[in-house]
C-alpha cells in the first residue's frame, strides 16, 4: 500500500463515526419507513412526514443516495428506496438492534478508549453515567443501556445457543454444570434441548443470582431437574459434574483470567470429564475481510463493557485448553461468508480432561 | 446491489465508530510512535513502553494489522510499521488533528444527531457540556473543544486561504469587505496577498469582535489600511464597497439563510460590484467516491456545530448567486483525487452584480 492508498484508507476511518450516525438517523427519524410506505416523497414532503426541516432531510439523504441504499430522481426531486427496497423490512429490522446497541453502548463511550486502556476500567461509564463498574453491572441500574444491550444480546443468544446445543454431545444422565450461567437460561435450554433420563443441570454463578434463577426454574417447570450453586469462578469451581458448559464468557477476560478459569474447570473435573465452550472468535487469518471481529470487539470490551478482554482465535483457545490439561475433540467455527449482516463469528470447542 | 451486498455494506457502517477509535487510540497511546522508533517490539514490550496491558495492546493492534498499516511477525511476536512506514511522520501528523477534531467535536455529539435534527439545535453540546448554543459559541467557553476545533480549522485555513487568494482578482485600489470576517485574519491576508495602492479592507462581523480585530490589525501593522464595521449580516450589509469576500461561511446555513445573505450582499453592491466566495462543496455527482463530503458534513453541521446548514454543490451556489442578481464569472473546485488524505473539496465562486 503506497502513501496515497494509505491516506485513502485513512479517510474511510475518519468518516466512520459520522457515516454510522447519519445512516442510523435516517432510520430513527422514520425516513426509511416513510419511503417504504410512499416512494417518491420529496425532501419537503419527507420533512413534513418526519417533523424535520427539508434542508436537514436533504443533507442526511445524500449519503444513502451515494451508497445506492436510496435513489434520488433529479427530475421529480423524489426519493425512493434503492438497495434497501431489495431487503425485506424484517431483515432490515434485525440490523437495527445492532445499530442501536453500537449507538447506546459504544458511540460516546469510545471517546474514552485510550483512558480505558490505560486504567483497565470503563472510563466512559463513569464520565457519562457517573457509574463505576463494568457494563454488566451498569445495565442493572441504567435502563437505556439495559434495553439497548439486552435487545441485541437476546437476539445473539436466540441464534447462537440453539446452534451450540446442536453441535455438542451431552451423554444421557449427565450431571451438567453451566459455568457463569447467570439466571438459568442455559440450564433451561440444556434441559429442553438435551433432555435425557437422569439429566441434572446446575447453574453456577454469583450468589446474588440464586433467587431469580430458582424462580426461572420454577416458572419453566424444570425445578426438579435444575439447581443453583453460588460461588466465584475465580476462587473455585464446584466438583461432582460430568460436563461443564462455558457460554458467552471467556471473551470477557484477559489471558491470565481465561487460564485461571480453564484451570479451575480442569481441577473440578475427573479425568474423562467434558467441557463445551461457546465464544466469539477471531478468524485464524486476522486479515480475513468477512470478519469484523477485530474492527469492533477490542473497542467493545476495552472501552464499553469490561476494560479488559476480547475474543481470541479458535486456535488460541485450543492451545489454552490443552495447557489446562484438556484434549480438544471438536471445534466448529461459523462461516461468516454464509451469514449476511452478521458482524462476528462464534466458535465451539469441545474438550475432554486427560490429565 | 443485492441483499447480501447490502448487508456487507451495512457492516462497514456498523464498525465505523469502533474502527475510528481503535486506530486513533493506537496513536494516542503512543503505539505508532514507539514502533516508528523501535520496530519489532512485542505486545509485552509495547505494553511497557506505553503503560498499557499487553493483552489490550494485542487487541488494539489486530485492526491495523488487518489493514496492513502495521505488520506482525508471527515467529518473533514483533510488530513493525507496514503501510505507515511508507508515510512520513510529518504527513501522518497532518492527519492527527483531523482525527482529534472528529473525536472531540463529533464522536459523542453524534449520539444526538436525530434529536439535533428534530430541534434544529446542538443537543450534544447541551447534554455533554450543559451549553446552549452552537459550536462557534461553545469554543469560547470550552478549552477542549476550542483547541481541537481551532487546530484543525487553522490547518484548513492555512491551506485554503492562499489557494483562494491565488484564484481571485481584486482590482487595484479596491474597497474590500470581508463578510463575517471574524477577528480580521481575512483582511490581513487580503492586504498581504493582494496589496495595491489605495487598497482598503474592512472586516464586517458582530460588534463584539471589534476590539480583538483592531488589536490584530495593529499587531500586524496594517491598521492604516484595515478597518472594522460591526453589524449583523442578516440585517444589513454595509454599502460602499467594490468587492465582497465570503469565506468559510455559507456552508453554515440552510438555503433560506444563504439566500438572505446573498441578497443582502447584492443590495449592498453597485452594479459591477464583485463577490468572491470560498466554501466547501459537494461533488456534482454525489456518488463520486473520492469525496467524503456527504459522509461527514451533514453530521458535522447538524449534530456538532450549527444544528442546520451543510455544503451544497458548486452548481447550487451558482444558481443561488444568479437568483440574487449576480453573473458568475469564474468557478474553481478542488480535485480530491490529487489531494491524498483530504476529506472534502473546497470551491471558489467569483461573480459580478448585474441587476
Amino acid at each position: 500500500m503506497n502513501a496515497v492508498a494509505t491516506f485513502t484508507r485513512l479517510r474511510e476511518y475518519m468518516v466512520g463515526p459520522s457515516r454510522f450516525m447519519i445512516l442510523l438517523s435516517c432510520f430513527e427519524l422514520g425516513i426509511v419507513d416513510a419511503l417504504r410506505k410512499r416512494p417518491g416523497l420529496t425532501a419537503a414532503q419527507l420533512g413534513e412526514a418526519v417533523s424535520a426541516k427539508p434542508d436537514a432531510v436533504e443533507q442526511l439523504l445524500h449519503l444513502p443516495v451515494k451508497e445506492g441504499f436510496v435513489a434520488f430522481d433529479k427530475a421529480s426531486g423524489g426519493y425512493s428506496l434503492d438497495a434497501f427496497a431489495g431487503v425485506s423490512d424484517a431483515d432490515l429490522q434485525r440490523v437495527l438492534p445492532v445499530l442501536n446497541m453500537i449507538k447506546v453502548v459504544m458511540l460516546r463511550q469510545l471517546f474514552y478508549l485510550t483512558d480505558s486502556v490505560r486504567t483497565g476500567s470503563i472510563v466512559g461509564l463513569d464520565k457519562l453515567y457517573g457509574f463505576e463498574g463494568n457494563l454488566y453491572e451498569a445495565v442493572a441500574e441504567h435502563k437505556d443501556l439495559r434495553e439497548s444491550w439486552a435487545t441485541m444480546m437476546d437476539d445473539v443468544t436466540a441464534h447462537m445457543d440453539p446452534w451450540f446445543f446442536r453441535n455438542i454431545h451431552i451423554p444421557p444422565g449427565s450431571r451438567v454444570l453451566d459455568l457463569a450461567g447467570n439466571t438459568g437460561l442455559g440450564a433451561i435450554l440444556t434441559h429442553r434441548l438435551k433432555a435425557s433420563p437422569g439429566l441434572r443441570v446446575t447453574t453456577f454463578d454469583l450468589p446474588e443470582k440464586e433467587a431469580e434463577c430458582l424462580e426461572n426454574f420454577r416458572a419453566e417447570g424444570v425445578a426438579e431437574h435444575c439447581s443453583f450453586i453460588g460461588g466465584d469462578v475465580f476462587k473455585s469451581v464446584p466438583k461432582g459434574f460430568d460436563v461443564v458448559l462455558i457460554k458467552h464468557f471467556l471473551d470477557m477476560f484477559d489471558k491470565d483470567d481465561v487460564r485461571t478459569i480453564l484451570n479451575g474447570v480442569s481441577e473440578a473435573l475427573d479425568v474423562g470429564g467434558k467441557v463445551n465452550i461457546l465464544v466469539p472468535v477471531y478468524p485464524e487469518d486476522i486479515t480475513e475481510p468477512s470478519s469484523a471481529g477485530v474492527d469492533i470487539f477490542p473497542a467493545y470490551f476495552l472501552a464499553c463493557t469490561m476494560g479488559q478482554g476480547g475474543p481470541q482465535k479458535l486456535s488460541t483457545y485450543r492451545k489454552w485448553l490443552e495447557e489446562a490439561g484438556f484434549r480438544v475433540t471438536r471445534t466448529v467455527a461459523q462461516d461468516l461468508t454464509t451469514m449476511p449482516g452478521a458482524l462476528i463469528a462464534h466458535g465451539i470447542l469441545c474438550a475432554t480432561k486427560v490429565a
